[in-house]
C-alpha cells in the first residue's frame, strides 16, 4: 500500500514536471528603436529570462527609426499576424519615457498580447484587426523592484511585465485597470478611389532594396478595374510637391521586367508597390516615407 | 486491476508527453540578404513558430550583399559543418523570386538539409562534402495557404517547408520529386599548383577586420613546399589588371607580426588569407572579392 | 512481481528523460567585436549547439569596437547583472589571439561565470562585485578536436568552453588550473569627489542616441549634495583640452526639458549622463568616450 502510494506520487510529481514545461508559454517577441549596437535590448532580454529562463524570446527588428513611433505602428501591424496566436510582442519606441503616456498591454481580437507605451503604437492594429481590450500596467506591481532611473522602462516595465504575463506570473486582468478599448491614435488619411484616382500614402520603404511599399490594398485596386498586366500612371508627392511621375507596368514579379527597369506589383503585404528589378526606386529618385509622403495612381487608359 | 491499467495509461502518456518534446527535432539555420533591419527576416521566423512553437531557429548572417549567389553559396558552405548534424538550413538570396527557377531542399551527404531556391546557392557544398540527394519543393503541398503576392518565398515556400521539414509534419521524400543530384552551379576557377605558381581566387573578405580570405588550401601548400616561416611573394588580380604585389611572411598568427604590418595566415578555415595586424588589409590597398578577384603565390626562393 | 519492477524501470527512466532535461542547464550570452555580418558569430553557435543542442544561447552586442577591450569589459560589466544567475557569458574581443595571454573562466562574487581572453575584459567585473575564482582554460582538454587555425579561439575555446560548462560536461574545476583571482587589469581613473568638485569620465557613449554616459555615480553626488532640480556645471575634457563647459538642469528624465534642450540626468545605471531631448549630445558637440575623456562636475551654486 505504501508503495502503491508513493508509486502515484512520484507519478503525480511526473505529470506536474513533464506538463509544467515551456511548451504551454507564449512566445515573446520584441521591436525597438534601439539597435543591437548597445546593451538595451540584451539588457531587456536578461530582465525577461530572469522571470523565467524558460521563456522563448525572439527579435523581430531593432532598427526603427528612433523616436519614429509612426514606422513602430506600421511594423508591428505587417508582422504579428505571422507569428503563432497568443505571442506576447514588445514594443518599445518610447520618446516620451518616464513622462505621461501610459504604459499598456493591448489584446487583439485576433488573440495576441501588446506590451507598449500607448503613444500611437497601437494604431495600425487598432484600425486593421482591432483591439479587443486595453489594460494600463499597474508600475506599483508590475515593475522591477529596485529600478534605477527612469528613463529604461523598456527594462523596468516592458520586458519584465511580458516575461510575467507570458510565463504565467500574472494573467491578462493582472496587468492593471481596463481601459477598454481606449487608445492615443496617429492620425493618416486612409487609402481611397474617387474621380477615377486611387489616393494613399508612402507608410514605410523597403530599406534593404529601396522598393516603394504603398498604403493602396490590391483589392481596392481589383474591385475598381486594375489587372495585372495594366500601365498605371503613378504620382508621388511629399506634402504638395511631385517628386516623381511615370507609367508603370503592374507585373507578378522583379523579374518580369528587364534589369533596371521601373515596374509596379502586389507585395507581400497585399499593397501596392513600386520597385526597379535588380535596383533601388527609392535612392534612384530620393523617394522617402512618411505621412506626409502620398501617392495618386489612375490607369493610363481609364 | 483497474487502478494498475490506469497507472499503465498514465505511464504511457508520460511517455508520450516526454518523449515527444523538442529534444528530438533538428534546429534551423537562416541565412539572407534582407538585413535584420526590415520586418522579413522576423517574418520567416513567425511563420516558423506558427508551423510548430517548439522549434529552435537561429540566424546566420542575414547581410549576404543583395543578390549575391556567389557569396551565399561560399558562405554556407564555410559555416554549415559547425552545426549539429541534421540541422536545416534555409538560405533565401534568391534574384529571381517568383519566376521559373526551382525551389529545393539538398541532403548533403554529411546528413544536413538545405532549403533554397536553385540558383547556385548549392555550387560549393556540391563541390565540398558533396549532395546526396536534392528534391524539387512541391508548392502544391509545401507553400503556406493563402499566401498574398509573389515575391516572398522565403516566407511563403523555404520558412514554411523547413519548419515543416524540421518538426517532421513531412519528411525529406514528401518535399516533393527527386531531381537527383542535378542543381545550378556558379562556374568559378579552382585553386592549383602549376609551374611553381599557386593559383586561387578571392571568394570573400572578412568585412569586419578587412582580411583577404582566398580559396587556397594550406594542403596544396604544405604539400607543395611552402612552411610557415617562409617568405612568399603575392600578387592580387582584379580580372587582368594586377592590383597588389608585395612579399608577405607566412605566419601563425596576427600578432607574429609588428602592429601595422602586413602578413599571411592559414585562416579557421584552413585557407591561405592575408592581413594587416590591428589594421585593414581591404582597405588599404583596396581590394574586393568575387570570381573576378584572383591571386597568384610563389616562394620567394623558389 | 516483473510487472512491478518494470513499472519501477519505466518510472526512473522517467525520471531520468523529465529532470535531465534543459530546465536545469545554464544560459550561454555571447558578446564580440565579429558583427553579425561575417559568419563569426554563427560559426560559434553552431559550435556550442554541436556540444549540446539543447543549449539557450543569446546574443548580448557584437558590436564592440574592434579590439576595444575597454569597452567590451565596461559593456559586460553594465549588462550581465540583468541576467539569470548561473549564466555563462561569452566575450571575445581578442587582439592578441594565438599569442600568449591567457584564455580564463573567472567565476563572480554572485554567481555568473564569464569565458574570455584575460586581456583586461574581466576589469569592470573585478572592481564591481569581485571575482570569486578564475581558471585558466587547458587546452589540452577544452579545445575543439581537429581545429584549424590558429586565428579563431572563439569558435575553437571559448564558445567550446562555455557549452562544455553549460551543459555540464565539465565543471568548473574541470576547466583548467585556478588563477586565484589573479588576472590582468585596465588601469583608469575611479570617480571621486574633491574640493567640492566631481572627477570622473565616460567609459562609454549610448551609441543610437548620441547620450554621454559617465562613470559618476548618483549614490557619490547625493551624498554630496547634489539633488535633482539643481543646476550642474559641467566641463569636459579630452586628455587636458577642454571640449564642451556648460549649465545644465539635473532632471528625471528626458522630457523635463523642451526638444532640443540639453539635460543631465541619472541614466539607467545610475550614473551621471548628458542628454539633449529629442537630439544627440555626442554628434552635436563632439563628444567621444575612453579613458581619455573626463568630466569634472560642480554645482552652480556651491
Amino acid at each position: 500500500m505504501l508503495k502503491k502510494l508513493s508509486i502515484n506520487l512520484i507519478i503525480i510529481m511526473l505529470l506536474v514536471s513533464c506538463t509544467n514545461n515551456s511548451k504551454k508559454k507564449p512566445i515573446i517577441a520584441i521591436q525597438t528603436d534601439f539597435t543591437r549596437v548597445d546593451n538595451y535590448v540584451a539588457t531587456m532580454y536578461g530582465v525577461a529570462l530572469d522571470v523565467d529562463p524558460e521563456l522563448k524570446i525572439y527579435d523581430l527588428s531593432h532598427n526603427i527609426p528612433s523616436f519614429n513611433v509612426w514606422e513602430a505602428s506600421i511594423r508591428l501591424n505587417d508582422v504579428y499576424k505571422y507569428w503563432p496566436k497568443g505571442t506576447v510582442f514588445v514594443s518599445v519606441v518610447d520618446p516620451g519615457v518616464g513622462t505621461e503616456r501610459k504604459s499598456v498591454v493591448a489584446k487583439t481580437k485576433d488573440g495576441y498580447y501588446i506590451v507598449t507605451p500607448d503613444n500611437g503604437t497601437l494604431t495600425f492594429i487598432a484600425d486593421g484587426i482591432g483591439i479587443e481590450e486595453v489594460r494600463e500596467i499597474d508600475e506599483t506591481i508590475n515593475k522591477r523592484p529596485n529600478s534605477v532611473g527612469n528613463t529604461f522602462h523598456g527594462r523596468d516595465v516592458y520586458a519584465y511585465t511580458a516575461a510575467r504575463l507570458a510565463s504565467g506570473v500574472i494573467n491578462f486582468e493582472q496587468v492593471g485597470k481596463s481601459l477598454g478599448t481606449n487608445i492615443n491614435r496617429i492620425e493618416y488619411t486612409k487609402p481611397k478611389f474617387e474621380n477615377n484616382t486611387f489616393y494613399a500614402n508612402i507608410p514605410i520603404l523597403d530599406t534593404q532594396y529601396g522598393n516603394i511599399l504603398t498604403s493602396l490594398p490590391y483589392e481596392l485596386m481589383i474591385e475598381n478595374g486594375i489587372n495585372i498586366g495594366d500601365i498605371i500612371n503613378v504620382k508621388i508627392y511629399n506634402s504638395n510637391a511631385l517628386i516623381w511621375e511615370g507609367n508603370l507596368p503592374l507585373v507578378n514579379t522583379f523579374g518580369d521586367v528587364k534589369e533596371n527597369e521601373a515596374l509596379a506589383l502586389f507585395d507581400s503585404e497585399g499593397t501596392l508597390s513600386f520597385a526597379i528589378n535588380m535596383g533601388s526606386f527609392a535612392n534612384k529618385y530620393s523617394i522617402k516615407s512618411g505621412p506626409n509622403w502620398s501617392i495618386e495612381i489612375t490607369k493610363n487608359n481609364f
